[in-house]
């Protein structure tokens, strides 16, 4: 099986919403809800997506010829690659009957650990979820990542004790799900969360903390005060507010306020090899990719999934040997221009 | 009944000109008149759109979660929501002859004020337009805004008595009407207005005097100067002179001349609650939604306006809770990023 | 008969190339010669055109109601408007066997003088083109402006003596014409001149001499010193070199280089009223418009030329009434905006 | 035969990728390899080509008549141009089986020397292109550049060999083939060159040694410090590295470096002789010219060749006599305009 079969086999699977694009832009699936459009106009999953294509990459190939290593280390775990499979919900909804969310996470969470990196798992409103998700990475000896939503106190507390059974390296929660409707409904009521209520959350994970749908250098301040151990810098793909900022946009001045005190990851429109080199050239220490991982497993399954990580990561290595660096490290700002009219 | 069977049903009677758009963004109508088009080369309609699309949102979900707060309040009368229905004139020719103007400006006062918000009434050459508008804001309790085009002295003398008798809360006077065919061809001439004029006017307006049509710092300083309570920066859709800037470009600097001064209003383009939200940020008090009215109160007639009052309520709130501004007062300039080649 | 039925009528005669666009913008036409397209890659037309759309106007109708008086005076002879017909050359080739160049000119000058304007008539190889355009302006009382090629001396002395014959009130030179073929291959050569071949020119000229086809400061200075009475900004609507700047972008700079000592005059992509004021708030003193004045006279004869002149005239005059400037001296640098990334 | 002619005849033999477009702009063969698509999303080769249409020319007509001598010397050697015909390789696999790399060359390389100027030849994993490249070099009295990729030393001191043999004037390499896939798998390890491995290898070349594939300033300091005779800017016409920057957006920052130290050459997107002008105002000695090439062999053989140069030579004397240059010494930096938002 090619990646290219993966992609052609998604398509008679994927349900009527998702295209299976060769590039997964945003397009075709705009502002269409249920499917993986965008909110409102739809235009933040495109942008997304072009942002990346706006920075450009610099070329340098008279340095000394060695073997590219893209081996990282996050919270004390080696991975092959510096990149996860993001978290998605409701598959079966927005991508096709063949897999709902817990066949999903299975699938994904054992193809990403077997390939050498790990998979953030999704979550919803039916608690067998977030269940089949930590024993999924439970039986990968806990290399996958739970994302909770913000829910109320008590039920943040249940899903915890999942984290903890399935004994995975790290938990996040995908802070920017505040405005769902189904948390606005919750009683007592879900959704944001002030810095003192995050600390609580982040002293209950016991493993490393990551806040997910950070977009401002004030938002990351926060994530930091409430003892995160790493954000990701995300807009939810577009999905909970129409018209934000790029990831790409936001990314350099969030680094700069982070200055290194914890791991900065960035999602949305990340679609190929030279999109994550230029992720980590602006300081990301890693980045997330998600619907093209739906894409793998819908068409190709566990293989899918290994084959989609073995492209992106050739990708990378690629650049990183175009550019001069042979190992993460090495990947510096001056590899990458940002277009003038960015601030 | 949905906003979508509204505007389903909007376009099997909305005339041959406008086509109900999904985005109205001034792009089928271009530069047709009679219809919604805009004047000349018709850009003016789609820049007003566009420029509210390039300013973009800044997500920051971790705040305390309370109830969302909306309400407003100008001159001593409260609101729902900080936006009002604009004025249309002449809707039988340029939308069809489902209705007039005094059927349309009926079911609109009448739904608008229901709903919690006030609209503003049109003007035309036939008297009967102002004194039909003016009955239906007397019923509901002087809940909406006669718009007086720049007449003669004489023909606003007689208009600003039926506003006294509805007992309007406010009146305007869209002054960028002054290029209108039927206002030149006057005898005293109409048109254009000096301060000194403009004050005589305000003077006999009574209640607060809003002066729409405002696009320059320096105009702004002549409304002041004129004794006007609020200024609607607009450029009449496109619809008086073609190659205008758009609304949301010269917002800021009017703000910042205004000072707080007088209310700020915004029209041209706003399609949704983002778009409301994003005024707000940049300073404006309140918004004019004009066109989508048209065609709520077309396709839907007072539930159609109740419908799409709710919808660009709701996306809003929406819009304040994902960037942690629980009432309006909060919404911050901080809150949203206009491109860095705007001046 | 209305500008919509010349345009109609147009169509059915301008021969293959022109395809009398609503918009006249280079696009249907672009890099196709014979006909009225660009030379090369052909982006320069459309360039001019689009240039002027940038610009944007500051409406402003707070202002003492006045007729707008768009008179205006050049070289001791009053205009009703600050624009000419531009020169054209072998029509028959480029818009069609209706018209040669001698029945075109003579429809133009007549046509234009009688509303109130001047033509600029063309040249060619055949000696008959500007014979016959100096008899035309003869019978107009000398209201026309002959524009010459920069030939070899010899051969401008001759046709600057049928200028004197014919009273003209001014004479122009095209000397962007420098790189047409026929002059590369004249003996003795023509084509480019220094200031001193110039300077030579004017004195024969004696009238008014206007230097057509100057794109930067340099070149204004040196049509300066040579003694030129006015310059076009023009870069022959694109025809002799791919890739030039759009004429509305080096206007500014063009007229504080020559800082009032001669005429500016500008072309390129004028094609409405707006366009014309946008010209004038940059600092030039008049406008040509070249090509809608073939469409024109090939749709409507004289009196298809007096429609556009009038289409032309009033909608100056709207954008002057919409702006605030009751005559010509009144438009200022402050009712246009040109985007910030120009210089 | 004319250039038409050439391009309509290559349409009939250039194989299924390559459409022998009008406009040689990298969009209808996008991200298709094989074929002489870029690589990865593909759109480095339609940057190339557009941001040399963003540069615009200033037109200056006002200067002495004369001829215009387009003459230069390149390592003592004289040519009509300063533009080559750029190195292109496995012809059959990428643009059909009329030809292969062997008969390419030979006809490339004598048609070239013909017409005044030189080609450069390319370079494969059989040993005879070289060979034969060199061979038909050898039968020119040496007028062609030799291209070798960056093999390990052993492989690249065998092709040295040749290139003596054929008194070539100098010889290339291109190390940005570092990252193709036939280089990696060598034993021992072929691709990337430190400075000290390709000072080794400029003193093996003995004649002027040009590094191409040079796209920032850092990279221009290390060829020069290995020293290389002259660099070209190029990133391979898009094909070893998605998402760079064009050519025409570095070239200035790498001529600053250079300062006169070595020649600079540059390619990429470079379709006609405003281009070539553009480039040369930029500061750059000369330019190579690639892909149109290839259609002017398959299209027309040694007269196709000679058609193109033609072609383009003529342009570059037409922009230089339309902007008051009259040899390539008086090109200078005030002749173009790049746009403002480059750095």
């Amino acid at each position: 099986m090619t990646y290219q079969e993966v992609l052609e086999s998604a398509k008679t699977c994927i349900g009527p919403y998702c295209k299976a694009c060769k590039e997964c832009n945003g397009k075709a699936c705009k502002s269409q809800m249920p499917g993986p459009g965008a909110k409102g106009v739809g235009d933040t999953a495109i942008r997304n997506y072009e942002k990346w294509k706006e920075i450009r990459v610099q070329m340098d190939t008279l340095y000394e010829n060695k073997q590219i290593d893209t081996t990282c280390n996050f919270f004390g775990k080696e991975f092959r690659y510096p990149f996860f499979a993001g978290p998605v919900g409701a598959v079966n909804l927005h991508y096709g009957e063949k897999y709902d969310d817990m066949s999903y996470n299975k699938v994904l969470v054992s193809a990403c650990s077997k390939a050498g990196i790990a998979a953030f798992t999704g979550d919803g409103t039916n608690p067998e979820v977030v269940r089949c998700a930590a024993k999924a990475i439970g039986e990968e000896n806990g290399a996958g990542i739970p994302t909770i939503k913000p829910w109320n106190f008590a039920t943040i507390e249940e899903k915890m004790e999942l984290v903890h059974e399935a004994g995975a390296f790290a938990v996040a929660m995908d802070v920017d799900a505040a405005g769902l409707p189904f948390l606005k409904n919750m009683e007592p009521p879900a959704g944001s969360k002030t810095v003192e209520e995050l600390k609580e959350i982040a002293e209950l994970a016991k493993v490393p903390f990551i806040v997910k749908g950070v977009m401002t250098a004030k938002g990351a301040r926060k994530a930091k005060e409430a003892g995160a151990a790493a954000i990701v810098v995300s807009n939810h793909g577009g999905r909970v507010l129409d018209s934000c900022l790029a990831t790409a946009e936001v990314l350099e001045e969030i680094v700069a306020e982070v200055n290194g005190s914890m791991k900065v990851l960035v999602d949305g429109g990340i679609r190929c090899g030279t999109d994550v080199f230029k992720a980590l050239a602006l300081g990301a220490d890693g980045v997330l990719i998600c619907r093209p991982f739906v894409t793998a497993v819908y068409g190709g399954g566990e293989e899918g999934v290994k084959l989609y990580i073995e492209k992106i990561g050739t990708e990378l290595k690629d650049t990183m040997a175009m550019c001069g660096a042979t190992n993460l490290g090495e990947i510096t700002k001056d590899m990458v221009r940002v277009p003038a009219d960015w601030r």
